[in-house]
């Protein structure tokens, strides 16, 4: 599984600080920890009180690059803020995110393509997010159809279908495997699905629990990326378990080493 | 999901030396802890050593019901055993387990109407265990045609798809996990499914982690029960965690208690 680490964050107080302050040094250490922590990907965003978002979108993501060259998840609804991120960050980026109404896929999906990027597509659109399965498919299908209309392969495209709160919605969690499971016949080769996991046990008192729990759900329908908290050791080691159990990385008996070698190398 | 408490067989060291003293005391123990812990039913099994397999699991099963009336499954391959262990546990017990060929079938099923218990199948026949989950159907659907003809309703047949170590083959998880959706569609009512869970894990280093990541899996592809180890309380708190998600219990702030609670009472 993909794992896109969500901690630069200017929602967590020692990120935001730091884009206040320019300073790049608490933004290198969560570079270092998550990636030594199994991300394979980066998830970049300036919070919502960032004064100056595209100037300080563009310190943050040079800051990063100052450290590694790994892929980053440029995390804006601003296209402004977006292609500044993308320009800064190179090629094999990921932009998180559109949604599925057709405004916002004429700008993100050419933004895309110009930048050598993937897209995350969440399944809402100008009705909100939909109450089941079949309208979160009907939604990825028309985001599919636009992105091979403008040159988007299908595997640069990751459906995210929108998990909520577990203590707001419970049928949700279901809804959204199902989404998974059909996502998979949309297209040949099919896009990729991804989930932003820690919305799941928002505002509940077990969040990780729940956390890794639905994880591995979403893992054994077809997730192929999630935005999640790589430094929590036991989230990780649920999805390298399940990576085990699915087959798709090889026993050993110290397998939960031997998979966090495999990523880091 | 039903819980089957696997921990009174004669494997354990301290059952097989209770069962030669014949000595109640720690059988008495072993019923209240998981009973405590939240199992729905007791797996009751001699052992292979058994000196007299029918004095034993006679002894055995009167020993359990002098402190208890849950549910036990009575846990043998010896036709004659089963009977005398079905007949002092009472009605509502399960026969665990029969294979598919037909002449276990013909000995198993008439023995589940006759003392109204429910009868666990497992996928095997003359020829072994499939290799994939189509070969697992096809046994189901044969044992599912077999219960019909001879008046054993289809929801109290519960079809266990026979889970494999995973340090010996990494494609059965998934295989296992796709005949348990399957199985859904065989009948109306469906037969329920069941899985020997902790035979996932054998002579694995991680046991538990294994086993608590797989049963969250086959909740999710909708397994009905598990034989499994009701004394860990991490498995435990996976299972009721995947519940929840699946909208089987409903959410409140301590889940894991009000889960609890409920099965107790």
């Amino acid at each position: 599984m993909y794992a896109i680490g969500e901690r630069i964050n200017g929602m967590f107080k020692s990120v935001k600080s730091a884009i206040q302050e320019r300073n790049p040094k608490p933004i290198h250490d969560l570079v270092s920890k998550q990636l030594e922590a199994g991300a394979n990907c980066l998830d970049v965003n300036v919070g919502p009180a960032a004064a100056d978002p595209l100037e300080a979108m563009e310190w943050l993501v040079n800051s990063i690059r100052e450290v590694t060259q790994a892929p980053l998840a440029i995390d804006t609804t601003k296209p402004d803020v977006m292609r500044k991120g993308l320009e800064v960050a190179g090629p094999g980026s990921i932009i998180n995110s559109t949604k599925g109404q057709q405004e916002q896929l004429d700008i993100f999906i050419p933004m895309a393509v110009e930048y050598e990027a993937s897209l995350i597509a969440l399944t809402i659109d100008e009705n909100g997010i939909p109450r089941d399965a079949t309208g979160r498919g009907e939604i990825a299908l028309r985001v599919v159809a636009a992105a091979m209309e403008k040159g988007l392969e299908p595997d640069r495209l990751m459906i995210d279908a929108v998990i909520l709160p577990v203590n707001v919605t419970q049928q949700t969690p279901g809804h959204v495997l199902d989404t998974i499971r059909n996502i998979k016949f949309l297209s040949d080769p099919p896009p990729k699905t991804v989930l932003g996991l820690s919305n799941v046990s928002q505002s509940t008192q077990l969040r990780e629990l729940i956390n890794r729990t639905y994880l591995v759900m979403a893992l054994a329908a077809g997730l192929d990326a999630a935005i999640c908290d790589v430094l929590d050791a036991e989230l990780m080691d649920a999805m390298i378990t399940a990576e085990l159990l699915m087959n798709h990385a090889v026993y050993a008996d110290d397998f939960l080493k031997a998979y966090r070698a495999s990523v880091r190398n």
